[in-house]
Parts: C-alpha cells; sequence; structure tokens
C-alpha cells in the first residue's frame, strides 16, 4: 500500500492528525495493534448495556476553546461536571480537598480559622500544590498541610506510583492541590463536558474520512517496510519505536475491575478515592460519566496500580522523574536523526496529557508539518 | 503488505474463513469497506443503550450442529425463541401461517375443519408452501389457500420485492409455507438462540487472532495490486469484482428507521409483519431478541423495502429470478478462469444465506483450499 501518511496509533493525537492531514487531501493509513480505535479513551456497552472507559475513566475538561471547538464537530456534548470524594478516616469528603473539605473533618472552630488564614495567605481560588503549603510557617497550615499530606496525599501517591512523592518530580505533585474555594467540582476549567454518545462514536466520526484507512490489530512493526510511506507519525512508545536503544522508559500501569452494582447506584459522585485503605486507589461509577440514569443497575471500575511489564499490561503513565527524563531526551536526539518521521502523544513524547492535551498537541504538529 | 490469504468483506463468510486459515497458520489481511467488522449482522448500542442490529435483525437458528459448535466457540448463547405476528385484517395472528392462526381468524367450526383436512392431506408437522396449497382440489383448502395468499403473502412479497408473486422463483415462495401444527415459534430448527453478547462481540473474537489484521474502509478496489498476497477470497458482489462485465446482478435493498419508544415494551412479540398496510413490511423490538428486559424504554427498527442503487444504498437480497441466475453463471464462468481467487457469501454467490449457511459455506470452502 502507498500513502502519505502513515499514523501509528489511533488514540486522540493519531486521530487528529489523521483527521486534518485527510482534509487536507492526503492519504492517511491509521494503523493500531488493538482492534479497536479511540486509544485509551476507548469506550464501549459492557454485557449489562452501561458505557463503560475500558482503560479507566475519562472525564473531558479543557480551557482551550480551540479543543473544545474542534472536538464539537465530532460530537454532541452532555454537560458535566465530575465530582470526586476520598475516603478519610471513615468519612467520605470532597476532592480536591477545599474548603468544602475543612468542614467536612474538623470543627466548626477550626475550620473557620483555617479558612481565614488560607484565603488570607494564597486569595479566595487559589490551587496551592501541597508540598508548597507544607513549607507555611504558620502552626496551623502547616497542621493542615501534614494532615493532607498524610491521610490524602501520601498513601495515595504510594499505592499509584509505588514510589514517595519526594521521589517523583514536582510536576506530578503539582497535580494534587489545595483549593482555596468552596467549589467542589474536581476541575475548574471552562469547558468540562462528555461526548453525548461516547468517545468511541467520537472516534469514528473523526476518522470518517474516505482519504482514511484503518489497519488494526497490527503492530508497527508488521507494517515498516510493507506499507510505503512519505511521512510517518509515531504515537507510540519512542523508545520501543528505536528498539530500547537507550534502556527502556519506565511506565506505570494498573489493572482495572469491573463491577456490576445490583441497584441503581453506588455511590453518589463519579469517583471515590481510598488513599489509606484497599489496594485500589478509587472506585468510579460509570453512569454518573455517561447519564445512562434510566438503568436499574450500575457499573463499577476499581483501579489497581501495578509495575508496567511489556506484553503483559499497558503503559500508561510516564514515571515522571528526572533520571527518566534524561532517558528521553537521548531518545529525541535519535528522533531529530530522522526525516519526515514525528514522534507526539502520551507515548511518543513520553509525557502525561490529559485528552485537550493530546489534541492541541496534535492539531500544533499538524500546523508545523501540513506545509513541509 | 504480504498476507498469504487476502480476505474482502467482515462478515460471516470472510469472517469464518480467516479464523479457520489464521488457525492453520496462514497470514490473513481482511479488508472491508465498512468501518466495522461483522457485515449485515453487525450490532451496536444505540444513543439509549439498546443493543440493535444496525442492517435489520438478525435472529440465529440453524439444524446444523457443526455451524452451532463452531460459532460457540466465540460465544455463549441466549436461549431465544423468535415468535412473529402478522396483522391481518386488523388483528396480530401467529406468523407463520398455522394451525394456531386459524384458530385466532376463524370461526371453531370452520377452524376445525380446516386443521383435520390439512392434517390428514400433508400430516400434523408439515411445512405447505402457499404456491403448493393454491394447487388443492379441496375447496375449504382452496379457500384457505386464497385467503392465505391474498391476506398475508401477496402484499408482502409485492412490498418486500417490487414484484408479484409469479415473478420470482420458487425458491423464495417456498419460504413461506402454511405449517400444520400449533407450533407458534418463527422456526423450528434444532438450534434458536442469540450471542450473549451480541454478534459484534462473537466476531471480534473470531478475529482475535494473531495472524489476522484489519484494514477497515478500505474497498477492495483500493487495495488491489497494493497489497500482495497468494490467495484472494472475495465476499464481497462478483459483478462488482468483474467491473460489471456482463451487466449488473440485480438487489432489492431496505431502508431502516430505528425509534424510540418511551415504554418498556412495544410489541408482544420480536416482529410483527404489515402484509398489508404501511410502507414499511415490518417492525422488529430488538429488546425481545437481546433481552435487555431492564431497560424503561425500547427502540423498534421499520423496514422499508427499496429499489437497490449502488453507492446510495445496500445490496441485501439477491433477486431470485431465472433470469438473474442465468447472468450469474456467466460470472461463474469468469470466476473459474481465475487462480486462487475464491468467491463466496451471500453477494459473493448471489445467492441468500442465511447466517447458518453463510458460516456453513466458509467452513466447506476453508477445507477445500486448505490443502491446495
Ligand atoms: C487511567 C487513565 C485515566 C485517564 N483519565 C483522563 C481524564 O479523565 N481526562 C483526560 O483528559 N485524560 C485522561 N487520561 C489521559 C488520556 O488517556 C490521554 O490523554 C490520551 O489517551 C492520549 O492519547 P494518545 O493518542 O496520545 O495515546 P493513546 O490513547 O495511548 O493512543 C496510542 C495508541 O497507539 C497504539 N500503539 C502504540 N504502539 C503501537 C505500535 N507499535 N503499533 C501499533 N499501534 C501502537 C496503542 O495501541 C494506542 O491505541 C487518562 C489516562 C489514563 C491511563
Ligand atoms: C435485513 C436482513 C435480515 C436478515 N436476517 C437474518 C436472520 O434473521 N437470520 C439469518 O440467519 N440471516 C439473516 N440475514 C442474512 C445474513 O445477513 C447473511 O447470512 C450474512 O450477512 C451473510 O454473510 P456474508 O459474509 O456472506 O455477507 P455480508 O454480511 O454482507 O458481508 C459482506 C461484507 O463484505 C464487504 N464488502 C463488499 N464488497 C466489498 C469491497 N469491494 N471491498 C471491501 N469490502 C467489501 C461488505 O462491506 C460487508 O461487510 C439477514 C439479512 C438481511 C439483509
Amino acid at each position: 500500500m502507498k500513502v502519505d501518511y502513515l499514523i501509528v496509533g489511533a488514540g486522540f493525537t493519531g486521530a487528529t492528525l489523521a483527521e486534518r492531514l485527510a482534509a487536507a487531501g492526503k492519504r492517511v493509513l491509521v494503523v493500531d495493534r488493538r482492534d479497536h480505535i479511540g486509544g485509551n479513551a476507548y469506550d464501549e456497552m459492557d454485557p449489562h448495556g452501561v458505557l463503560v472507559h475500558r482503560y479507566g475513566p475519562h472525564i473531558f475538561h479543557t480551557n482551550s476553546k480551540k479543543v473544545f471547538d474542534y472536538l464539537s464537530r465530532f460530537t454532541e456534548w452532555r454537560p458535566y461536571y465530575h465530582r470526586v470524594r476520598a475516603v478519610v478516616e471513615g468519612k467520605e469528603v470532597p476532592l480536591p480537598f477545599s474548603l468544602a473539605t475543612l468542614r467536612a473533618l474538623f470543627s466548626p472552630r477550626l475550620a473557620d480559622r483555617l479558612e481565614e488564614k488560607l484565603i488570607a495567605r494564597f486569595g479566595y481560588g487559589a490551587r496551592v500544590p501541597i508540598l508548597r503549603l507544607r513549607e507555611e510557617e504558620d502552626p496551623d497550615l502547616r497542621f493542615l498541610a501534614d494532615y493532607v499530606y498524610k491521610n490524602v496525599f501520601e498513601g495515595y501517591t504510594l499505592k499509584q506510583w509505588g514510589l514517595r512523592p519526594e521521589e517523583l518530580s514536582p510536576s506530578v505533585t503539582a497535580r494534587v492541590p489545595v483549593l482555596v474555594s468552596h467549589d467542589t467540582r474536581y476541575f475548574q476549567d471552562a469547558y468540562q463536558a462528555m461526548p453525548k454518545e461516547g468517545y468511541t462514536a467520537l472516534f469514528r466520526r473523526m476518522l470518517a474520512h474516505p482519504n482514511i484507512k484503518l489497519l488494526l490489530q497490527a503492530d508497527w512493526k508488521e507494517v515498516e517496510g510493507e506499507v510505503k510511506f512519505a511521512r510517518l507519525v509515531f504515537t507510540g512508545p519512542i523508545d520501543e519505536f528505536f528498539g530500547y536503544l537507550h534502556g527502556p522508559l519506565p511506565y506505570r500501569s494498573l489493572r482495572f475491575r469491573m463491577e456490576l452494582h445490583p441497584g441503581p447506584w453506588a455511590q453518589e459522585v463519579g469517583t471515590v478515592n481510598y488513599p489509606n485503605e484497599h489496594p485500589y486507589t478509587r472506585v468510579t461509577e460509570f453512569k454518573h460519566l455517561t447519564g445512562q440514569d434510566y438503568l436499574p443497575h450500575s457499573t463499577l471500575c476499581y483501579e489497581y496500580p501495578e509495575a508496567y511489564e511489556p506484553g503483559r499490561n499497558e503503559p500508561y503513565y510516564p514515571v515522571p522523574r528526572e533520571e527518566n527524563e534524561e532517558r528521553y531526551r537521548l531518545y529525541l536526539e535519535e528522533a531529530k536523526k530522522l526525516k519526515g518521521v514525528y514522534f507526539a502523544g502520551r507515548l511518543g513524547d513520553y509525557r502525561y496529557y490529559n485528552m485537550d492535551q493530546a489534541v492541541a498537541r496534535a492539531l500544533k504538529l499538524f500546523e508545523e508539518i501540513v506545509h513541509e
């Protein structure tokens, strides 16, 4: 086969590039080793008619009007604010840790005092990374920092990464803030919504272009040299592409356990986190996300973090440590030596992207390469 | 790309051959111009969580233990007896036209008499094609034959085919019998069941073999000459393959209209036929087929027969007329001139196959070609 662009990976990165390039008149072949499109955002109906996310719950949120408008061409949206609670000292309290969480955990007097101090120090609406809060002098704020660190942050981080918080780069730990407001939404982005008929339907529409062909159940290694292409976009793992030349880039993996709940609802909110108990980090009830409130039963997803073992499970999260970043840069050097080969996406860039960031990155790359 | 077998079409014929050949160690590429596997048996969840058949209701039934055992490797089953009713003179009566239908339409006296005569003449359990019944001497049986012909058969056939019954070959008309029994099941086959998680899930498991790759949204014409293969199995339209050399083979097409029914059930049985009223031939309520009785709403499928126009709609039913059969034989002669190219399936053989027949045909073809 001969195409203008061979794109490896049918997730948000690959699909966005395929759609843009096809619309620009290029002939595109998208290859994925899985038997479906959508990458990790793939959703499907389970045997009980619940729309589930096979690779863990995906909630769409973005501040980018550009990304939101772009995706709106391929889906209608269902408004949805994700809410998360954490079980702390036996109580279910709102996350991110906010002024509402203070009230749920502490005496009114202590909560009042902490609230005043937080607002005075950081301003209403601030997001204070927990490691930053720990540096405060004020004994009340130090107490709070230690409390959150011990009860919400430390256990979760250990479970999620198998590493202590200090062993991770601050880019991750900054993602766990104390929120100085009463907002109990998990995200504060300007656009928060779920694709009305799900992600897979969105991907189908993105890829439904006569210039796009889809080759599934096929690994890049199997088609390399067999398909002729002018350019290559690779959204798989960059270290795999180069035959692990500089050693493997570490990833964290997850095991998902889906469980049928016989009643209409199991949880009051989409996700409940367990920073301290259980081997799983969190439980998500998909119906909150999908709005299928007509179903008399429900499906829950338990997430068990585990080590990544190539071939046995999937590489989900690049492990954000300085040494890994350095190794990645060696691969980046290799990439620069190649002509007409582009790396992108969570695995290609070895970087944690939310879905909107993956799309933004792909749109930007498209602008760079389309006129080459 | 280089493969041992290129298989055009991912329906029951193509999937069965792909599975068998892959298991025999061949490298297989399955190509389909649609964006999904499963051919006309493809099912999917609609926006309301109802499992629907995009290309019309498909009920599995077979007398072949071999076919049933083979498919059982890829699915569990949900026992299901399809029941059909026809609206005749304003009443919903059981189909096929049986002894139960007599009772639903006629006075007990007339029904008794007809029942006795049918059993005496044909034996209990017989299936008498309606055109055969019309040849009877007995005035009661002639009355019955005319009644069924006028009220059940004629209008339906006209709508379905746009042709009078006499214009069709007897192979079709024989499929509309009078059933001399009280059995109100639509089929009398030994095996009647629906794949527990649907047809698409079954196809996924059939095709989930490392030797199989899937190329979707790609027409044979686009890959011809671009993919190297030792042998070709073509399950698309044979006339299209030969560039309509001997003129197009006629097909009948259908338009499906899906409609949400707000209540839990709309019909008492899976399908209701309308031989005389409405532009549609029948209405199917999928929940009867899929067993999703937990849903508070339901989805109905209305079938509107229409002329086949290549590019605008799909070729569903080969039109069973002698002249078409003759034209098909001209194509068969062309096919015989080719080496390593095999035609099969409803479109490749230009023959009405039920799903089980398509599988049986594919299993047989596999035996013929695997040792070549
Ligand atoms: C558990 C979890 C929860 C998440 N939750 C959210 C959320 O709530 N909100 C949010 O915005 N983001 C979330 N994300 C992030 C989101 O999944 C990513 O932003 C998105 O998947 C990135 O898309 P991508 O195309 O770069 O990568 P992917 O979706 O991983 O797609 C890459 C594709 O490439 C294929 N591939 C790889 N190597 C090869 C090869 N050699 N040959 C052929 N194919 C190959 C893979 O099979 C895969 O389909 C979550 C991620 C995870 C893991
Ligand atoms: C409305 C309807 C109802 C039916 N109900 C029943 C039922 O209740 N029970 C039953 O047993 N059977 C039923 N059938 C029959 C059943 O659909 C067939 O037996 C079955 O689909 C045959 O499988 P196949 O693989 O031969 O053909 P198909 O399922 O038609 O598959 C052929 C595939 O080839 C692809 N293709 C064709 N040409 C090309 C090309 N040039 N390039 C690439 N791809 C191509 C098509 O896109 C298609 O996916 C029904 C059929 C219809 C139309």
